[in-house]
């Protein structure tokens, strides 16, 4: 019994949500066989925002009661699957020419070579299917946003790929 | 009869659009039961992204004519709802130990308690239930988007949980 | 043949994106009718996202391979149909009196007279008829969000307009 007088608020449902974690990297790329100034390396700050969906916890027993998942678990399967594969490489397609790889490989210490062009549709592609299969059964990957420039980005939607 | 040359634009339907608007409130929490930090009394600057959907309102003689709710009303709303209800209080848990809680009313002037484990996911589930009532009939909340930090949210959608 | 390691990264499948670029432009406008203070002609810095949806493309002869469509391509469709149009222009409603048509395109250069009420969510769906025709065949619209003021803006979906 509470003997002092507080404001109180209920809720009767729980209900699905959505949450969110912005990530930050710095990554190099080069477009093969652009038409333009992109098929030079050149680098940007990559912004990601990692959307999942699920039921938040409904048991007062469980530490992580009221969340869908502790963001700081989100942050470390991110991380691990994401930031630490992709920050400070030079991403390239496997087209690329052997001379230009080699160099690129002798320039930059740490180049990663994509089966696809790295385009920001086509990385915001490989890090949904990087990230599905790591994510805890229940809670699905909704979206992610993913920034190249500060005024220009790609989305991947779970609903537009079924 | 205009007597001189204007450039003229025509739209040939009225269409279903969403509207937005932003609010900040200054609050602090405590996760009962948490493992990690935030199981203490802390505070965080949030940020509320209220998003309802309607038709525009298509009657020359309506001064709102063209708006699917007049921003200043739904800022009347919010403002009213959520943000005098929770700015600058301590939201806690009502699972709280009644010393904590006792001790929590003596330090803070302001002390809400819920029933529910005050995360951002269960906060932006309370704000919805508190907000859909509200609404002209013919404006439905679409969404909310309830920033913790600067660089993590949680969102509900009516689409989600219907 | 690679002669030297090089990590490797690999996605099975081409996706659907969503991609978005965002614009800025400087208007003003008056709301006709209106019971507050937007009556009077007054400016707003607007920045309108757009958000196409499509497939990469797939094609590795194809310069624009692995894009939905090159940033600079939607850059140059959204500048010529909406920027150059709306940009420092005063947008009226064509039920504005003749008097004060006559006085406010003898005070500012460039007026525009548009068949509704230039509100947010009215100027967001004219935008929507505006870019539809102009876009690739193989490419939809997907949505556009403008913001009127920092914390206030307006959606059109092609989803809730079908």
């Amino acid at each position: 019994m509470v003997i002092f007088a507080l404001q109180e608020s209920k809720i009767s449902a729980m209900a699905k949500i959505r949450v969110t974690r912005e990530f930050n990297f710095e990554m190099a790329h080069a477009l093969w066989n652009y038409d333009g100034p992109c098929r030079n390396v050149h680098g940007h700050s990559y912004k990601l925002f990692v959307t999942l969906i699920g039921d938040s916890i409904d048991d007062p027993d469980n530490p992580k009661n009221g969340m869908v998942i502790d963001f700081g678990e989100l942050k470390k399967i991110i991380n691990r699957e994401i930031v630490k594969v992709f920050d400070h490489t030079v991403v390239v397609s496997h087209l690329v020419e052997e001379d230009r790889l080699k160099a690129m490989n002798q320039m930059f210490g740490n180049v990663l070579m994509v089966n696809y062009q790295p385009t920001c549709e086509m990385l915001v592609t490989d890090f949904a299917e990087r990230i599905i299969p790591k994510l805890p059964s229940e809670i699905k990957l909704h979206n992610l946003k993913l920034f190249e420039t500060a005024n220009s980005f790609a989305e991947w939607f779970a609903d537009d790929n079924t």
